[in-house]
Formats: C-alpha cells, structure tokens, sequence
C-alpha cells in the first residue's frame, strides 16, 4: 500500500518546486568545467570493461576534429535525469520526504494540524492510513507545504532541511548519496566541452539550492516540473509567490517537451535510469549523428538498492526492453562501479 | 483600427513560438564571450554623457574585487528585452509581419483560404478589413501559421522568411534591423563575466533561429512566450508537435515569473524599452546590492521611430513614469547613439 502512495508521489510532487537560487555552498568555481584529466583516469570509480569503454570510446570521437562523428562545441549538450540517475531515490524519492518531514515541522505551530488526514497520519507516521488516502492525500499534503509563500521564503527551507535531514538507512544528508561514478561523468563530458543539463521529473525549485554545488550545474541548466508561480509587489517589494496548481510535469513526453523549452536543442548525450526517461533517450538517439543513450541499472542490492521492472519508485521495463535495440548502454551498478557513493571512496 | 489589430498581436503572437535550435549561421564562437576591449572604447556606437557613463561606471563597480558593488561571476545575469530593445518593432511586431507573410505563402497551395476571413482580408492587404475582425482574427492567423506542424518544420519556415523577406521601410532582412549600440552592450557585458539572457514577449521559437548568430546568446539563454507541444513517435521517428494553444505569456508580470522558471536567479542588469518590461525591471532592481535597469526611449523619429505613451506598440507609459524613483537609466535613442543601425556605421 505505501507503494501506492510513492507511486503517486513522484508524479505528483513533479508538478511542484521551490525556492530562488542560492546554492548550499559557495557556487564560485563549481559552475566552471573542470579541469581536463589529462594523464589520468577520467572514470578512476568505473570498473575496465564494455561500458567504461563505450563512454570513453563515444567522447573521444565526438570530439575529434575530422572525425565523422564529431561534434561542434556548441551542440554539446548532455542531459541527466536526478532521481536513481545522480542520486538514490529509495526508500522514496526524496521529495517525498522533505514533504513529510515538512508536514511534522508545520504541526509544531499548529496543531490543529493532527486532527484532520493526511496531515494526522504524517504526524503518526501511519504509512497505511496515508497509503488508504492514495493520491488525494499527498495532493493535499503538497498543496500544504509547496505552495502559499514566496519562491524566497520556501528557497530557505529546503536549504534548512537538506541541512538537517538525515537519510534513514544510511543517516547522512540526502546531497551525500550521490553517485561518484556520475559525479565524474559529469566531470569528464564538461572538461571535454559538453553543457550539462538536468531535465528531472522532480520540483525544479526543490533542486536549486543544492544542485549547482553538488553537481556543478548552475541553476539556468536545471530542467523539472514547478507549480505555477505569480508576481506581485508588496510595499515595493517583489515577491513571486507559489500557488497550488501544477504548470508542467517533466516526466515522460514531458522530458522531451520540456528540453525543447527550455534548452532548445536536442542533445548529444542523455542519462536516465527509469521509463519516465525512455522518450527523452528516444529524442535523443532516435536521429542523426553519434548519440548516447545510458540507463543507470539498479543492481546492487548490498551498497545501494536493486529494482527495475516491478518497483513503484524508478520503474525500469519498456527502456530496459528497448535498450538493445536501441544501442543504449545498460549501466550494471554493481559490476560497474567501484564505489557508489563518494563517502565510500 | 490598424493599432488595434497591432495591440493585440503582440500578446496573441506572444503565445506562440516554433523551432528546434538551428542557428542561421555558424555559430561556433558566437556563444562565447567576445575579448574583452582593453585600450579601446567598448562602446563606440554610444556618444558620451550621462547615459554611456552610467553604463560603463556601473560595470567597473560590480566587477572590481573589494569594491562594496563587487558582483561574483556566477550571479553577473543580465537579461534583455527584444521587440524595441535589440531590434525595432515598427511597424508592428515583426513576428506579425511574419505571420501575416505565412498566410500568403500559404495561399498559393490552399487557394480557399481567400474565401474565409481573416485570411482574405491578409491576402488582400485589407488593413482595415483585419482591424475590424480584431483579436478572433488574429487568433485565427496564429493557429494557422504557428501550429499543426513539427517545431522542427517551424524552424525551417522561420529561417526561410528571414532570408527572404525585407522590411518595408529599409528595403533589409529585418536580422539587419538590430541596434548597433545594444550589440555592443551586449558584447561589453559578457566581456565582463555577464550571462547574457534574452527575456522577450516574443515566441521563444521565433527567436531561436536567429538570436544565437545576431546576438551571441545561446538557444537556451533565451526565455520567451510559448504555445504547446507534444512529443510523438512516428514510425520510430520523434517529433515534437505544435499545438494551436497558449502555454505561457513572458510578458509585464510574466517575465519575473519566466526568469525565476528558466534562469532561477534575479538579474543584476535587465534592459527593456516598455510597460511590458516594467515587471522585470522592478524585479531586478528593487533588491539589495548594486542593480542596473535600462529602458530605451525611442525618440529619433528620423533615424528609426518616436513613440512612447500613446503608442499600441511597445507602449511606454508607467515605466517612463517610474524611472526617476527608480534610478532607471533612460537612453535617448537619438541623443545618445551615433548610429542605430549596424549598416549606418
């Protein structure tokens, strides 16, 4: 039943984000591309073998002069879902959870709070009472803590909750479980001229505050659904308040749609690891010219989590189907990578 | 009952857009940053005063380190306007004149198109015709001309008319109708670490074909009105689909709202030339730190147009009336330009 409840959440929380940018850190530097790793390995946390190489193998043409595959500088552009791609996504996406905890915050100054569902059940932590209230409740749980306060206001405590949270199986803050094998493909595409981009189902305000400094990808080159926004101006003051009622879900259909928006070009190479990423690996390779299509595969159930076909949270079956045809690369997280995350290294 | 068809066409046509990202020419360096003008004027097409000094004073200030203005790199975002700000806009919007000419083109292989109106009244250069069918006929014009194809064919048909097409007054491409002293603007602020943004009422998908390679700012730097798309698989052939409906209007308090979705940061420098930029500019300078907001005043009825409050076209009204408090800088197009044009110089 708690499925059930995270099935929803993803596609309802897509249609929600936050906050103005300021990043976690100080972002001097971070949106800058890395330094070229000239002698050294680039991927030093992929294992030798079919996948490191085609990585390799594919930038290196794109990026020969008079190769037939190359690519001019400014048509390098490489796309990357967040959930299950850059970062972990189980027990639930981690939205989710910043919405429950926000929940429990909430009840502190109003407790009026704990007498009416779903907020009661939050409270209680009753997964199975919340999981009964299906869709209806988390709309309602998100119509109360993403909206009714300014992009500004909301900014500040999504950076105040990724400060304190801890992750319940690993107890570290949710920024820590990142993948270091992306965080160096990430590295290695933009020191050989790639612009990186997330295009995520998740709240394109909810990822601002945090993923220029973790990532290095400035808060222009960060695609996801939002909740409709409004101006107003206060005593002087502008403020752009968030309302209850969704504008776009990047998700699906949705990814390639909103890449043509707000990107306009359709990209080089594209990252994902679920079926809400299979049409934008299809916008992506499904034309002419060299492309790269990659599936982050979850299969490691001891260091991270293994899931594909039947999980609610990152549900990977038709793009899995449709990868060898494709000429997509399968990533075997276990096999694959060295370390998962960067505590580990 | 001309300027009536003119009034609305600028939020009617703001609603659409087309293209994937094709630039009209190579644009390999044209999204860099220009060198930066060391001995030299950076801003030659300016004649000295007041206006060309605030300028200049205010870029020295945001960018010396130590200076109590000093800006940092990642938050130097400046963000222009473009109908009446980068290029001209008379005698209407040229997105209008764009779509009026598409409806001709069309009537050479859809003959039945002169039997219905508004099309027989475009066809027929029937003005007055047109003005009294207003808003519903130019609704009608757009649905034609902007949607039921694949943004990629969009593309195509925009980049065709601009190499084509030649404005009525100058008898040039209207990619020639630019101002000379803004290009330079531009180029000086990214030679100073500006992100240079266009933030326009205008179609994002009109503009993609031609901004990169006449401004220098990338496809996706560009933020604009937009109608609906829809991605689809054909025969394993993408496509991105436009549809005749409104998606979002950039323009008065939409384009606060569309910079905080598609840049996430306020700007430090915005420029704009009417009572549709009004919101941006309060946006970007009613805020802590050292903030520019530039309007440009079209008052050279010789060398371009004059035109102001009274004007259904770019009407500048409240926003004249608030740059005093505001410490807008005002630019008097015939005092303070040598040239307005890149082929006058």
């Amino acid at each position: 039943m708690v499925t059930t409840v995270r099935n929803w959440s993803r596609r309802s929380l897509a249609a929600f984000g936050f906050g103005l940018v300021l990043a976690l850190a100080p972002v001097l530097g971070a949106f800058e591309p890395s330094p070229a790793i000239a002698q050294t390995d680039p991927l030093p946390s992929w294992n030798d073998g079919r996948t490191k190489t085609a990585i390799l193998d594919f930038v290196r043409r794109v990026t020969t002069e008079g190769s037939a595959d190359f690519v001019p500088l400014e048509e390098r552009v490489a796309t990357f879902d967040n959930d299950g791609t850059l970062w972990s996504e189980q027990p639930m996406y981690f939205q989710v959870l910043f919405a429950m905890d926000r929940v429990k915050e909430m009840d502190a100054t109003n407790p009026a709070l704990r007498d009416t569902q779903p907020f009661k059940a939050v409270i209680d932590g009753d997964r199975a009472a919340l999981a009964a209230l299906g869709e209806k409740g988390l709309l309602d749980i998100i119509a109360l803590t993403h909206s009714g306060l300014s992009v500004t206001d909301f900014d500040a405590i999504v950076r105040k909750w990724l400060a304190t949270a801890r992750h319940p199986r690993f107890d570290r803050p949710y920024t820590e479980l990142v993948f270091q094998p992306m965080l160096e493909l990430l590295n290695f595409l933009r020191a050989n001229g790639f612009k990186t981009f997330i295009v995520s189902g998740g709240g394109i305000e909810f990822m601002r505050p945090w993923v220029p400094s973790t990532y290095g990808i400035p808060p222009e080159q960060i695609v996801g659904s939002s909740g409709k926004t409004i101006f107003k101006l206060n005593d002087d003051k502008p403020v752009i308040e968030k309302l209850p009622a969704v504008e776009f879900v990047d998700d699906g259909p949705g990814k390639p749609v909103g890449i043509n928006r707000f990107i306009g070009r359709r990209p080089v190479f594209a990252a994902g690891n679920s079926d809400g990423d299979l049409e934008m690996l299809q916008w992506t390779t499904l034309n002419t010219g060299a492309r790269f299509g990659l599936l982050v595969h979850h299969t490691d159930a001891v260091r991270e989590w293994a899931y594909d076909r039947n999980s609610e949270v990152g549900r990977l079956d038709k793009a899995l189907d449709q990868a060898p045809q494709r000429g997509w690369t399968v990533v075997d997280m276990k096999n694959d990578w060295k370390v998962i995350y960067p505590f580990q290294k």
